[in-house]
């Protein structure tokens, strides 16, 4: 059995994590921590875990998570940089699920981020948790930089033509929506049901710090910057992000579907939809898929991927998980492979 | 493994069956059975069953459902009563997940129900499905009628009270809320988004086909009659029940929330929240698990139940594979024992 | 032109207030105020009031609020009781959206809202503004204490059975769902959307501080101390009170319907719906009316009423407006009489 | 007063005309209609019009609407064309909300509307109701196409780019998110509460009836044939469309927020926010307004325009109304200057 902590357990990532981990068969939960509600019992909190899970909230003491054959951090951005060293240095793996090592450049990081950085020396060994782009690194890699939501949906969709130089890359546009879950499980006005439920708007126009994580990879894979619009949007619903993505297809002769499918014919995790097909979110609620759609409304050039995912699922803890076990050497899909909850 | 087929497929009760039987470790999937969609992929209908199961819609035909160990009857009342008795005959167990077989008194039953009853000869026989009362008769039975959603959640929860002889019971009250699920997936306006969203409201106050059932089950633990008001109103959610009870205790002295433990000590499925606490039905959403509460403010002599469980899962499907799982002598908890959803 | 002063705008009711009084035709808004926000536009904070209304949000300076005819508090609890000596003193007429004086007995008071009381000398003076048994008084007074919004839904229900002797005094219940607004604009993790979206539960079962306003109110009206068991729930929705109200009626043979008819005959906001029906909160949503029906099912002794509202209307902003328009000899719905927004 | 007919009063169209035409100063609504329904009170179908409107559905007669002054359609595609040309006949102005007048050419009506137009003769004469448009024509019209939901967000937010001649015109790109009510009041799955709710997705992505609308009117205002990408989404709200639109533009150096706040000076119901705000569907739930914010991301060229509307209302009832009012020679924001219900 594999030995997991986590670290920050009190936000929406954290009792995602729980939720699929206290049925993963190959793992037990050795620590859940969290300074504020050290002693509390994990279950109070999170009433949905009674009955799976007896732990308390510690606090994050280093020995203890030293223990652990695998951390995740389901803490705010900045945290693991301060911890991720000594546990590299003990032994541990380790997986964070903020964004404190997904962009390899440290100046545009801590502009972006609003702080130095604490450990730019390990930037370059972690690997970014995109499966389907790293599965031999993160194979062997002691440390995983996991994807942020909007970044899974749109680089997934965006992939296949991006790969293939199909794309203008200098003007993709990608139009996001997101469930409210995405601004996480803290104390804002802002995400209140009477001010986000029943509306609808776009935020961050100016700019978002997924902004250059998405375009970081995507200029990677097409050996080029790319010029990336990004717009997120807040959505009334708990669950799930809706990525529109444009962009011009530089040769209409190809046969877009064929090249969707084919790119991901291996994978458990994307399902490509039969032609003319529309993804709905709530078809991957709770599960760890990403669906997608290819279209080109008459046929023009212009070409409009429909790309689906749960937020805290695919794009959060259960690609956090889909890592560890590729990092393990376990079945890709073991505790992760849920059917999506519908309606 | 044991084969199963399910007839009336395309409902909420019907898509929730499949979600959580594709991935039931001892069950087969058989035939899935509709006869208006025969041909269709279920996981068209369903995406999110979309690489976890491959049968389409088939005609429901008695050669075909006869092949079967066990058939589930997801459909309108009055379907399953005409196919039981050859089914039975064919010697597979049958789980109706309809009203056709729960209630004793078959003019009542007709009363409320607007038709003659196709095989009265088998009501007697049938055995309610309930684990928490009847594990043993469900341990023997060819016919399982399983509990409707509201019935489960408001018997649970006066259950304990109505056994030990402890309520007033010519006055109990049940006042419940129901998301918009149980409602079915009919083409009714009255279902529709911009009807019930961002409003609540009572509904069939007059009278409800689900009283004579729960006051069915509860007169049969009084010994007597009971008095039961009953009052179900629409919520805008999609899942999930909170039946609030209301009943004066005959006396005050007793120790409710031990009498509550240890009534439901060894019950899997079935939760006691310690003493002031107040259960959320997202608490249990997608998962088996009623969670009660017991309340008797200001220490007067009226006690107040909270009880809640997701209406598609112990409210039906969860249930009615609990029962499935008793029949067959597997492990009551096996396929069934998902965490709930949260957020 | 009335002016008038707002103090504390930036909460739920504040905001409702402006929507209504922007458009009064016999007001004048002269003050808003909030401590916190002064200086900044209120349409700024509030966008559905651009081009409605240009006022700043000022301190809530004295000097600014005498020079009001009216000022309404839509305020925490506590606030108020501190400055009406003062406003009174300067010729203001006060009407207080918070309980500071509601309750008549202060040492029940303070047991409920946790402090002292800074002026109890006032609190005989004041007014209990339910224009339904108080018109007369309100008219003359200088002082109204608003009713809160579930005592408004519920006493309005149970107020003709009490007033003609006819329910069972000793136990009534008030089954009573409200939308998240009633818990008001704060930035509090239990009324994020990912957190009362898409899930019910009663709160405050052993205790909550409107059980003692009802309560005084039905005592008074019954000449004697009724006994009243009061559940609030958490609805998944913005606005909106469901109160259903349960009590067994002393004498069958009287026609209920046509008690309600004549109770209310009178009343501009309060709508008894045919036998039979089943009031939806959304029939409401952004008006002044309380919607009623009554039952009696199965023609027992149990009488059901239901009692609909929007809380921030007449449980709020609608109510104190229409207390206003009594106190100044003004048209009782002006301003007010507007049609809910329906789907 | 001005007499006022509404054909089709039965959906969600009609019920928000309704709303507003019966406190309409100027207004006596004296036919509401409906086959099914004739004879049942209009206020028994939509109870928020109970004590304002006693009329009931009658059917939809001639010689009934003849003695009208105005005449709206709230009717399902073709059924305004089959009565116009003999209520125009009989001096009635009349106002479409279906889309039988909105395109111009009779041939790509009838290929996208899937049947042959009942008065083509008439298509020249309509004037397409956009009062920041056809301000003129309208004051001078018989018959008004009210434009479609979508076009009217999709338009106001482009126009002054396309009037300027400042976008690339052969790559417009509109993300266009509507609430539910815009799929109307009948009785289908696809739009039941569980289908949508807690749930995203584009729809009808190979081609929707709005774009050749939405084509038609910026080609003319561009004088040249321009290049729409169009992607309606369904959201889970009842009332809003939010469009996100983008296009690249021609001269970077324009300011663009003057250009938006010139264009729309004189317009009563266009409101351009201050730059770098993000519009909210709620912040105009109830009103006629159109909020508009434009941003230009990282100084690229790419122009992001948010633009947000009540599809009811600014995209359907109220906008009818407004262009009722032109037409009369009233106030234009007479009966539809109501403040947006937030929250």
């Amino acid at each position: 059995m594999v030995k997991v902590g986590i670290v920050g357990g009190t936000g929406y990532t954290g009792v995602e994590l729980l939720r699929l981990l206290v049925k993963h068969p190959e793992v037990t939960l050795t620590a859940v921590t969290s300074r504020a509600d050290a002693g509390v019992l994990v279950s109070e909190m999170f009433p949905n875990l009674r009955g799976h899970l007896d732990l308390p909230f510690k606090a994050p003491d280093l020995a203890l998570l030293s223990s652990c054959d695998v951390v995740f951090f389901a803490t705010p951005n900045g945290v693991a940089m301060k911890m991720v060293p000594a546990l590299l240095a003990a032994g541990v793996k380790v997986i964070d699920l903020a964004a404190d090592f997904r962009i390899k450049d440290v100046a545009l990081w801590s502009e972006w981020y609003g702080m130095p950085h604490a450990c730019p020396e390990l930037i370059d060994e972690a690997v970014y948790g995109l499966p389907e782009i790293n599965r031999d690194a993160i194979r062997k890699a002691r440390l995983i930089a996991n994807p942020g939501c909007y970044p899974t949906a749109t680089t997934l969709g965006f992939l296949p033509l991006i790969e293939a130089g199909l794309a203008d890359a200098d003007h993709l546009i990608a139009d996001v929506k997101s469930g409210v879950s995405g601004a996480g499980r803290k104390a804002h006005v802002a995400q209140l049901l009477c001010e986000v439920s029943e509306s609808m708007k776009a935020y961050a126009v100016p700019g978002h710090r997924h902004q250059p994580e998405i375009s970081q990879t995507l200029s990677d894979q097409a050996g080029k910057p790319v010029g990336l619009t990004f717009v997120p949007h807040l959505t009334p619903m708990v669950r799930g992000i809706h990525a529109t993505l444009y962009t011009t297809v530089i040769d209409r002769s190809v046969d877009l579907q064929a090249l969707y499918e084919q790119r991901y014919a291996g994978e458990h995790f994307v399902d490509i939809l039969p032609a003319g097909a529309h993804p709905e979110t709530r078809s991957v609620k709770g599960s760890n898929v990403c669906r997608i759609a290819i279209h080109r409304p008459q046929n023009s050039d212009v070409v409009v991927v429909l790309s689906v995912i749960d937020n805290l699922v695919k794009g959060a803890a259960g690609q956090a998980i889909h890592n560890m076990n590729i990092m393990l050497g376990l079945d890709e899909a073991e505790g992760i492979d849920h059917v999506a909850l519908l309606p």
